[in-house]
């Protein structure tokens, strides 16, 4: 995280934002402005943790007088009952602070968890499972920050920094009478050489014109199994291999075994399971 | 959505930017300025749609002289197959606003589809499905309207809009000795009196205080559906009755049957399952 | 003022941008930059105080090595003559934040003030003084705080954090053929169940009316002191009761003693009489 | 306010947003949405019309289909029961906008009507009525606005484009020992040339060592109307004059008398009295 | 320029805000608002132009009834004495716009003109010319976008969408014992997989080091003609070439006589010649 | 710099977010983040430093916890060679800020070396550099300071700040029959009388016709230095004179000589030639 504070802090502000209007109206009618607290973040269920210094960054936008202390970092496998943090400090503070900041944490770390079962799922294979740009709007810099953290990789940030085929440029270029090799020498010629070139296929033929027409990476979408087998015989190492589409936690592994490079999972941040956390108050200890 | 331009386009400005970098560098290398296109929505899976408006806007934003023909409102049930929308205009405009577009579409519809089972699920009984405040960073305004679109009804917007006091407020409290009843009038004289007081309890005996100590609302937390029926009848009619924590689909109709008058669910917004969607470009037609 | 740092600078920005413009020519041109000064905020008037923090923020911002002491905090009864605080460091540094310091102290000082003579004007009465939306546009979050500072109490900080059915909707309500009875229960129906319904009526008759149909909180608009006793008697302790419009300090205890629970006074903000105060400059002490 | 779109639009959302809050909970529960109505904005005092196309933005920003039109333009001088502009269209769309056009068009109009006032007061006489920098934050461009169409004409806009030297930065030279002459000697070398430099005077005697150091402009503080006489007789026509602290309605005339060449008057924006006007909403016409 | 408005629209209303202050005070005084002109964008030097949408972007933004009439598209030729575009209307909006939009159009054409002379410089040769990431800060999309428009190809936009092994980094792993060999490995292994891997060298050797250590892209920094034909055939085609550091239009063409494939020139951006234009107003024709 | 802070930070934040997109892929692949580093920037030029403050904040906002040693403020005069600053902490922070902290500090440096570079030409003579609005847009504060910095002075800051009435004024007005002296009369009588009156004359003559109309100051506008001479005998001491259009460093004397008190030179900040400096990394000392 470090270095991306001020990428981070609009989107901090921006939540506590939605999240306080007018400011906390129960809390301030019960808690005096004078009393103590310490709040403990603790696990409900069972993941990777990811956000963690997000969290604190909510917990000190709100009151820098806050002492956060993490007893976790993000990468962490938690238990359920875990304490990951304690936060002490003006009861008023932590309660202000305490949705914004669950709803970072639990979010990251439903992502990192979901990663991580993915990779896990596909250990010892020569695989990396990777994220896609279905991310919730506002917060892919964090949720693919996540995903790292779970063991995943990170496909394209945006559509500007990788070059990715896609079945819509082939089939808006072919209505005009291109061929695949005349797509991707296209490609080539007018974009920046420092990128490789990606290429959809949909089918095993695909794959193959694909890599003899000169992509550097193959993106086989929503092929069985036995067809990813074939492509990957068919590209036969002249080219990276990416699986994408309809990838779910228990095909992946089969997939992985297919031989090819990358798997890409639209669930991990697009259909997130929030990670179950609760933030629980006691007077000074 | 109407009224709420002003609040939704710095979201939509901050996908876009997060979502186009530099720019489309695939499609500017090879798709023509000159050529048009038309890109159908699609649905792949069943659900409700909701945020058909916000897609249309990210369209305009990327391409004002795009064409966006809409054939089903928000609230529409969506079968497989059913085409939601056309875009129409350059091919080049169309798949920049793609991806941007979709993630909306499919995270709000999501919502919506979810919150509506559980709408179904209480069908007949006199009960609200509720969402609560644990909305990804950002989203909350959008993510609200969409459980409404479902059959939800919103709880609080945000700490300013409600007044309910929880267990780490009665926790602060009864570590300085106050009773339920003095830390219920405590709230009423401190807060403004256009607010109906919700005061969280975890067992029967609590729920019982609360309406004693004058309550409006009380909040069922994570009880068994046994306590809830004896926490409903200890109430009798003196509160509204919420019932939290802890709810699935499962066992939302159970629930319901037990008396209580809203239900609110934090998986309708914290843990998402997207609506399946894809655009598809054809050439003019 | 606690934890809203993140929602109060955006406005000091904006203050300090368009007072500095491209910086202080004056000063910069006078005051050698290693010159160090005091300078001390003081009473010219006689008030009550509200954002003293503010001006500490305002004055940190322009150069964070200014030392703020505050020698009295907001709600304290001011007399002229009397020194806020002082402000020490360089001495350009001070004057190029004096302007916009004391524009929010003086601004929000004579809301507190105006506020206060209400709240005084009613004491003993079972009354609460509220302000309304009629607010400076962009200044809502601080004039409202001001308000509770002289000692009363916010009204709606918006449209979304109450329910309020006036003249306006009931008009457009009855031109469709509607009762009051049947608007009430409409609003009921659609509208989240944790606000209670307040109702706008002209008369003693809507005021009934109102009450009759299921109001929680009856507004008297303009009505003379004696349709509010009528009112009061009618409404007979089945709704709270507002008084709103063309209230003054003459009139307020009059009001106040026709029994109406409430009495809103849009002149403490929209028409705001700032509190006299001036900085004073000297050499080091 | 030609040319100004860019600056004001963010005031303009920034008091939507504020007002708007999660939308506005009683016109959407009671307004059907196809429902059309026609808003008169109606003049319940006197004075001079200020902020209509602000105004007029404000009900666009929130529904583009609202028809607008204006009766009256900026400097109009209004009657009670005047109808300034009729807007047309959805009737939920004109009860969102209302109270933020009306606070914009309130304020302004208030400022403008009191300017008037200081301007009729000094009428047939060589003078010109000035603001000052105590103006609401955020709102300084409009205020000013406002003051003009009043009649009056502009102080600094900002430490930026005036040179004013004022008492504090005279203490904090002469406490280093230089004379009046040595400071504006040195004013003048330090500053953009283009500027007249102004001196603030608290004596008759100050007044004439400023314009013997080469004032271009003095500035008499808080003088009596006999001290302003002989001020003026010491200048003798080689300064312009301005009158500046503690002005009022009832002095300013026999201040002009005095031959001073403005007057600048803080309570022009610091202590403005909003001009009474509200909405009228009836069925389509 | 299609897509980007979004990214573009604060960057022009920041210029404009800096631009116009408070308002254009001459104009202003002068002009009445109903006059209207035609205002002419003459070329006064030769170039290439660049920028004329933003250019049409501002005079729109600050008077969006203006009727911009372009003549000559992005990356035409401009001779001295030609018309670019004609602007027509109020002619107080065209005034108040010209400098801002001659700004941005000024500096973006003097970058496609300088980017242009390295372009045929090298022309007939197998090379592309480059940019840097040394922009003015805030211009970057527009700045590289203008180099594009005189013939140029992209660098990386930013630190996340190219991988770059500078000295630094070189000199950071080295002084931890690492090889060339390790250093590449690692980068490879940490890095997306669709990056090629450029590497800098200092020397012959280095670049010798650096292809056989697999390194996709060599930069050769610094060096001179001969080290940089030594370094082309060291690497023999295994890797692509680019030339950077003290590149000047003089030598530019015997640089690419030596094989490489890229010449980036920093001075494209750092050290950009404005074009020389003017905005000439006439009356209505 | 001081008190600019709040001006300064949204444009350090553009340029950090424009540059480091994603975040610095090669540095996260290859620099372990607890590597600490030592940064020289070094002085590859000669010329005049400006910038180190804000290249401080841009070091400070990507990692707080760097430490930055200034051995030279803005002002010194730099040799080839010269070690400006170090920064030290973590080597991966001190790269990713790296090129932004040069962005600022190149350009900034290279607008006060090309202004000393004038300042000097004209030493001994009673004549002012100063600037112009032709600035990059976004940076016109910065640019400005960077011209004091060498010596220059600022011209008007933006369109409010300064009276100058140009020749498309002067067209616009003459095509409604007006005369020099009724244009000057005019703005004198509508516009705030803190300003000295400026005006563009084209010759000799009409620099004449603008003293004897009222003039303050005459701006010579592309004259030859025969034509200033006469101009400066014309006006004879009765206005400030303004040498303006095709100023070069090769004529700036010469200008001087001819009596003028300004020379506006528009490529001090249209046509800057960076200052070349660089940051070596080396490990901890």
């Amino acid at each position: 995280m470090n270095g991306l504070d001020f990428q981070i802090e609009p989107i901090v502000d921006l939540a506590l934002a939605e999240d306080l209007g007018q400011s906390d109206i129960t809390t301030k009618a019960l808690i005096p402005d004078e009393q103590q607290g310490v709040g403990s973040i603790v696990v409900k269920g069972k993941g990777i943790l990811a956000g963690v210094q997000i969290a604190k960054k909510v917990f000190l936008r709100v009151d820098p007088c806050l002492k956060v202390d993490i007893y976790f970092q993000d990468g962490a496998e938690l238990e359920s009952g875990t304490i990951i943090a304690k936060v002490e400090g003006k009861a008023a503070s932590i309660l202000k602070a305490e949705r914004v900041a669950l709803n970072f944490l639990q979010r990251l770390s439903g992502i990192a968890s979901e990663t991580n079962r993915y990779v896990k799922a596909a250990k010892g294979l020569p695989v990396q499972i990777m994220d896609t740009r279905k991310t919730a709007p506002g917060l892919r810099l964090l949720e693919k920050y996540a995903v790292k953290i779970g063991g995943g990789e990170n496909h394209r940030m945006n559509l500007g920094d990788g070059i990715l085929v896609k079945d819509n440029h082939l089939a808006a270029l072919r209505s005009r009478g291109l061929s695949m090799k005349e797509i991707i020498t296209r490609v080539k010629q007018n974009s920046p050489r420092r990128f490789k070139i990606e290429v959809e296929a949909k089918s095993v033929e695909e794959a193959r014109e694909a890599v003899d027409g000169g992509a550097d990476i193959v993106m086989l979408d929503n092929m069985s199994l036995d067809e990813m087998r074939q492509a990957v015989k068919a590209i036969d190492g002249r080219a990276l291999i990416e699986a994408s589409g309809g990838i779910t936690l228990d095909r992946v592994r089969a997939i992985a075994e297919t031989g090819v490079d990358f798997i890409s999972v639209g669930a991990l941040t697009h259909s997130v399971k929030a990670l179950d956390l609760s933030l629980e108050l006691v007077g000074p200890e």
